[in-house]
């Protein structure tokens, strides 16, 4: 025992648990005024959103929700999914945001696995809610949210109410002055988030509120906020709790923008009327703003930071999102980290490169998180890491606070994914020798032909760089002379044309021999609601 | 136990101690041919930086240091205290900067009373520290620390060495690729700092690496820093750990400008020639730059936010700091809240106010940083939170993770200043409407005039809209009708006269005339090395 080991414990003055609750209530006492929530034409100020967060908190209190239960939503970027970011986990429950494109069988799956005690369902979704609820065991109290602004041109229809009440109605049996108790222990469960599951039941990935504090503010560091940010919601806040950012933005007293639906003219709108500063998608997101049609872009002045993930940013797409004056960042993580957890920090040297080059560096995954602890790309049978080669393949691991618990009720995967003290990501890399990762594959995405090992990114990425090519997705089709040879789906971007010769003799100009597709078939190349291809779709359409 | 509570306990992939010591492993993986140190015309890089504070952590772990002993350095704002902050609690040792002002008498208590196995200390100070040494019980190992960048026209002279190496021999004791170990607990003591004790012993106050760290990103929100900032060493890194400043800037690679003097030049050229855009200090240092001779001022064009605390700025230094290009931002905290706790958060519509209206804005010490957990103004004795008016005196409480561990070997005034679960911070102050506060004195520098209480603070506000006032300070003078009565002391501005009659009349104007000044004596106001008044001094001089 030293002398800095004694007589100088914990008590209530110098240790709080970490929690991104104190941002809140901490913006609303500085800028009650400010605005929080711009949703169509509804304004509400930061008074408001922590008021009507302490309602729904009291409510749920009052309806006898309390530490460790679940709430279950079902909404789509809207002021009642930002209110539940906060006001659940203020009632001490867990929040679950449901992925809404899933079918009923799943939801129904999550409902009683998580235990649900209530379900928050936007209208939208009512039909396959009722569903689902007639499949599962759980009887959640059901509350609908009809969402005020709701467009007249929207693309789905709402549906009829199904639940026990409204959830203006919820909101009112509460106090909006509720006195909500920090959470027992900063590393009691703040939202639950399951994996798409694409073999087998999905798990669900559990977060704490020490690294949701945490990552409050690793993304204000690494997405280079300052101010008052404002915030647009073109990222589902159902996966992985839209990267943590409704925690973020209370951080800086920004402005959270809602988008119930991801369209150019929206979004465009959006930039210019509300100076909106970051954003964050899958790369279809910003072709989506790339390929906008004229009349609906408008022109903006201020630096707009455009976050991307999932897959790395074809070169193409960086060039447009340029020059439509976009900056973009390039991020990569999974479920289990929070979302975000490696960022390809940009040097400003690498602003020298061509345009190429540039792209190559921006394809990279990059280096740890601020608030990731250890990034490794390890030989998971040894667990050593691999020389910073570029070259030597290992898979991609993490280490620390912005980790998840765990999978809920599920100790052997939570053992297998955490073996040897790392949490494995199931995705290939390699090492740079400058330190950055790059990844090269999904582990189960590799192509091994005649022994060798074939990186599908890369022979996606040669495609990409074909005019004509919209998307492309290669898997591993078995080969009885070669074990597997890469095959590959491609869409072709509207009035552009290529023959499957011409692609593969593209590729050949790229490319080892070995590495280039045998077979190219032009197909609809299935994705999920985030945007990232499901290759063990494509993988079930070889044989078609 | 509910289902959270079940098979998701915490493991090395998913738990890390948060420590500042990643921020800089991680600038030098990413940013390693950054500057990260400018020192005269020395400049060193990130992996530099990194390299030879793994070094010192090395060279000290060689020599048997180790976790919970305590490193002591007496230095200037010098490379060598920056490695100091890293490479010491690499060590898992604990860093204690003595205060270059102090005499031998309280140095010896420090290293007696921290146990101190190293002293690193620069040969400006290696006099007063043998002397120190002469007095001590502790026998500590001896560096001695010989500035590469002590300039030729330096206010004070070099000693001669005492130690038993020079720094730079112990460097090279060390391995640069150190594999330093994380700390056990991020409960761990990272630093040691003694408050100046203006009655009685100094009292230890014990950082750990948890708050250390959060104090990194805290920094950030609350001084707006983004990019790679660059900062300039004005305010003493001995001094609350420099506000974690020397922690905070690796987390986005910034640049750190030594600055061994605050002289006028020397400050207008690192703003000029590096691109200085964050700096700290006392309102003295505000007057430096303001009153500079023309000569020594040099045009710059960033934006460049100076942080003041110690003292609220008076509007004329408001005024005057923004027509020279600065943006002040006022914060306030204590040593036993690492430095900044409190941040005089500014609102856009303030900027609509008039310069005396906005002055009063800036005056207020504000709200909560944003890793404090709680602020609050209490009565002292019933533990209950003053009305929030604007009017009701009570004392400042902190609750937090950047509240200290508490006082070394000193249970009992830790219990004393942590009583009912609250930080007690001394300072007197009222909460305004808007849930700002503002301090109104020192719980001892309260004047109590026939029952009624006179915020000293206040009166000197008075003196200060005095245009030929350069500095005021006012302490309770014993007084046999009315207890106490207002005394003040007062510096008047170069080549300005006032008498005490006119200053005396000028305070009724703004005052009730109970807390005018009875007496004014015109004289040199002590402060301390950081800038702060010291109001012990002049009570001692009442009677003079």
């Amino acid at each position: 025992m030293g002398i800095y080991d004694e007589h100088l414990d914990r008590n209530a003055a110098n240790y709080q648990p970490l929690t991104p609750l104190t941002f809140l209530s901490r913006a609303a006492l500085i800028h009650p005024d400010r605005t929080a929530i711009v949703h169509g034409s509804l304004e509400r100020s930061y008074r408001d959103f922590y008021a009507r967060s302490r309602r729904l908190a009291s409510a749920l209190s009052r309806r006898g929700i309390g530490r460790g239960e679940t709430v279950a939503v079902m909404l789509s970027n809207t002021p009642a999914m930002l209110e539940a970011h906060h006001g659940v986990p203020m009632a001490g429950a867990v929040l679950l945001s449901i992925n809404t494109r899933l079918d009923a069988e799943i939801i129904a799956f999550q409902l009683d696995h998580a235990e649900a005690k209530v379900v928050i369902v936007d209208l939208e979704f009512s039909e396959v809610m009722a569903e689902a609820l007639g499949k599962a065991k759980a009887a959640p109290l059901v509350v609908d949210y009809d969402d005020p602004d709701f467009p007249a041109d929207a693309p789905a229809k709402k549906g009829e109410p199904i639940g026990s009440l409204e959830y203006e109605a919820l909101l009112a049996e509460g106090d909006p002055d509720f006195d909500w108790q920090m959470p027992q222990n900063e590393w009691d469960a703040i939202s639950l988030n399951y994996t798409s599951g694409t073999t087998g039941n999905p798990k669900g990935v559990v977060y704490h509120h020490r690294g949701a504090a945490l990552m409050g503010y690793a993304n204000i560091v690494a997405a280079g906020m300052t101010g008052h940010p404002v915030y647009l919601w073109t990222l589902p806040m159902f996966h992985c709790n839209g990267w943590c950012f409704p925690w973020t933005l209370a951080v800086q007293a920004g402005t959270h923008v809602c988008l119930r639906w991801v369209r150019a003219r929206a979004m465009y709108d959006a930039i210019a009327d509300h100076g909106v500063t970051h954003l964050c998608g899958a790369p279809i997101v910003m072709a989506t703003l790339i390929n906008a049609e004229e009349n609906d872009k408008r022109p903006f002045t201020q630096t707009v930071t455009f976050n991307t993930a999932a897959a790395p940013p074809p070169q193409a797409v960086l060039a447009g999102m340029r020059d439509a004056g976009f900056e973009v960042t390039h991020l990569y993580g999974l479920t289990e980290t929070y979302g975000p957890a490696v960022v390809n920090a940009w040097k400003a040297e690498w602003n020298e490169l061509d345009r190429p080059g540039q792209a190559a560096r921006k394809a990279r995954q990059g280096v740890r998180y601020p608030a990731l602890e250890d990034l490794a790309v390890m030989d998971g049978r040894k667990m050593e890491k691999v020389p910073a080669d570029g070259e030597t393949i290992g898979e991609v691991m993490f280490r620390g606070n912005i980790v998840m618990r765990g999978y809920l009720k599920n100790p052997e995967a939570s053992a297998e994914a955490f073996r040897g003290g790392w949490f494995h990501s199931g995705d290939l890399g390699v090492m740079h020798e400058d330190g950055y990762i790059e990844l090269k594959d999904r582990a189960k995405d590799i192509i091994i032909s005649g022994g060798e090992n074939i990186s599908s990114i890369e022979v996606e990425n040669a495609l990409y760089l074909h005019p004509a090519v919209q998307t492309a997705a290669v898997v591993a089709k078995p080969d009885d002379r070669w074990g597997e040879t890469p095959l590959a789906f491609v869409e072709l971007k509207p009035g552009r044309a290529a023959s499957e010769e011409e692609l593969i003799a593209h590729c050949r100009a790229k490319l080892a021999r070995f590495k280039c597709p045998k077979e190219i078939r032009f197909a609809e190349v299935p994705k999920t609601s985030t945007g990232k291809i499901q290759k063990y779709v494509l993988r079930k359409m070889i044989d078609d």
